[in-house]
């Protein structure tokens, strides 16, 4: 099989991390398979070379950034691979750039284009493990670009499809994907497989597992993904097409603390008024999550929506100057958002009822409700979150 | 005028450092100079690469060690750029590869082949002050590669010459070239200019000034070498060509403490023996210094030679083999060599012999001699060698 793992930043945390990585690597090519790897920085290094950066501005322009942050994955993809050619294996360490990661010049969060695999192909005739940096790439002029935040992910997930590889092993330190957080229901089960669109769904679950752009990118390339931990040699989580999977009902719950409530009450009810509205909080970059309207009565509406905790003042200053006199504004970041998540729920009916009426049972009020084909995500206090995912947890049977 | 300035480790040793560089190469703009800036990695970062790079490997492989070891100077480059940016000077920061820097295939110590300035000019032309990196390169096959000891100076003198710029100032943590070492002869004064055969001459005094292969590489780019002090804003040493400049005598005078004396006695004296000596110490990688060979009496002659110190034993061992029975072998480190450097000597006479008078007067024996157009040296006991040094600056006026 051809193979792209790759290992993040507590993967590769220290020296000593970094020869585990290798032997694991090692084991993988001795089973026969032809490896990529693609690697973060040690952990800790990013950090720094950011506190650097500030040292001599807040604001440091994205280019110069992208030249310093690209190389600390630099350094541990030149040490990965002296450490298999020490261990008698031929390896070769490869930039971004070297490996033909093409990216727009979006500095500090480009996006790939395109790439031109031929150098990885070339290294690998010739028998080599080929070790790439991630985060990293360049624009068509040739300028160190960097893809943002869980970049390295998205580069071990365009290099396999880029290669068609028959595989993606993203090592992270956590086994994998659960059917929701350990610390609030130690009963919570690893799942084995999940589909592209239900990790989608539990990323609040899974943020610290793969990023969204990950997923999604593996999802269009058709690339099957598997996140699994560096520090055991435990199975992961196995993310990849719905077809041919036994569908669950319900895969797993996903909790997210970081959320604000906005009410609008008595909005005018006419065409274009929330367009207005959110146009303006998209402007302001403010990341609205879900959104309910009713029907408006006596020409006038309530309007309901969510957004990040920390964005709420930011939200509602933007507002202040769109809305009539007439309209009342509601606040409130004293909730969270509790979702079912589950393909199978997009074949049989009651799920929604019975997540509901799990919550009831527990005499937690929902404040807000939004489903999608594959997700049921409702608003509670916050007092309620962790009681909340346990009842329904149980009630789906996740920990049988 | 078009200016290249280097940095070096210790101009760049931490963020307060880079600073003030920002403050000087700024200084320099507001002069009406258009500036492109080499810089080295931040004192201390190769050091600890290496390190990291030996926890896995005694002898790690060259392609890695370059991807690993140029990682420290994009880091300064990046960090000056910003600084730069951030006063309100557009600056760019350049990889080796983005200055157009190629070099052959020969990793950790690669040779620049040519330069295509064509992106530092398009820089220059938007009025950017061009950061490049610098001890770095790409090969033609695009791979990362270094160009070993002084690597910086290297960079900053090739890049001068691609650009024809009126200057290229090193930048260090001495002032200049001194007449000799001020720790021995505290009367020592520093010179204003300097030939390049002078200062190739001079290099044991200067080693810490200039590496040879950059005088070299200046010399034959015809390029205007300013070397100075990063912590002040004292006058440096102009390093350039004879022509036109006061030809002092003597220009100084250096102490090579690394050498190591080596006299073969009763060699057979016939055509090709002294070649197959040094051809040996040559395939051993020992750097032969000064040669004396005597005419021979009775078919024997007396070959005499000088090694660095530490390789001496290594040098016995070469010659070991190739050696008659007949042949006595003599060593002795406790012996270091004295030079009097001057272009003026060419056409004066009289020289070296005010400068065996000077010894006689310290009662110094001279234990081998050996003089260039431009340079006399002389081994001496290790015990007289800075009473040496002090008597030879005296006798030639250096210190007025």
């Amino acid at each position: 099989m051809l193979i792209v793992q790759k290992y993040g930043g507590t993967s590769v945390g220290d020296l000593e991390r970094i020869r585990a990585v290798a032997g694991r690597v090692i084991e993988s090519v001795k089973a026969g398979n032809e490896l990529v790897v693609v690697v973060s920085a040690m952990s800790g290094v990013t950090n720094s070379l950011i506190e650097q950066a500030e040292y001599f501005s807040k604001n440091p322009n994205g280019a110069d950034m992208d030249m310093l942050l690209s190389s600390g994955e630099r350094v541990t993809s030149a040490l990965l691979s002296i450490a298999l050619n020490e261990l008698g294996y031929k390896a070769v360490s490869f930039s971004g750039r070297k490996a033909g990661i093409i990216t727009n010049s979006v500095f500090t969060k480009a996006r790939i284009k395109h790439i031109d695999t031929s150098a990885i192909k070339a290294a690998l005739k010739e028998g080599k493990i080929v070790i790439i940096a991630g985060f990293q790439g360049v624009d068509e002029e040739g300028n160190v670009t960097t893809l943002g935040r869980g970049g390295s992910d998205l580069s071990a997930v365009a290099v396999a499809g880029a290669l068609n590889a028959d595989l993606c092993e993203i090592y992270t330190d956590v086994d994998g994907v659960y059917t929701t957080d350990p610390r609030i229901e130690p009963r919570a089960k690893k799942l084995d497989k999940i589909s592209y669109e239900e990790m989608l769904e539990l990323a609040s679950l899974g943020a610290k597992v793969l990023q969204n752009r990950s997923v999604e990118l593996a999802k269009k390339l058709n690339v099957n993904l598997v996140t699994r931990s560096s520090f055991n040699n435990n199975e992961g989580t196995m993310i990849t097409k719905e077809n041919g999977m036994e569908q669950a009902l319900v895969s797993g719950i996903a909790l997210d603390r970081n959320q604000a409530r906005i009410t609008l009450r008595n909005i005018e009810d006419k065409p274009g008024i929330a367009a207005e509205i959110f146009s303006s909080l998209a402007g302001a970059n403010i990341n609205v999550d879900m959104i309910i309207q009713n029907v408006g009565t006596n020409g006038a509406t309530n309007l309901g929506f969510t957004v990040p905790e920390n964005e709420l003042n930011q939200a509602k200053n933007t507002m202040k100057d769109i809305l009539g006199d007439q309209v009342l504004l509601e606040s409130d970041s004293a909730v969270v958002k509790v979702s079912v998540v589950g393909v199978g729920m997009k074949s049989h009916s009651g799920v929604a009822s019975t997540a509901f009426k799990a919550l009831a049972n527990e005499g937690i009020n929902i404040e807000m409700i939004s489903t999608s084909e594959i997700k049921i995500s409702m608003i509670v206090h916050e007092k309620y979150g962790e009681l909340a995912v346990r009842a329904l947890h149980e009630v789906y049977g996740l920990d049988k």
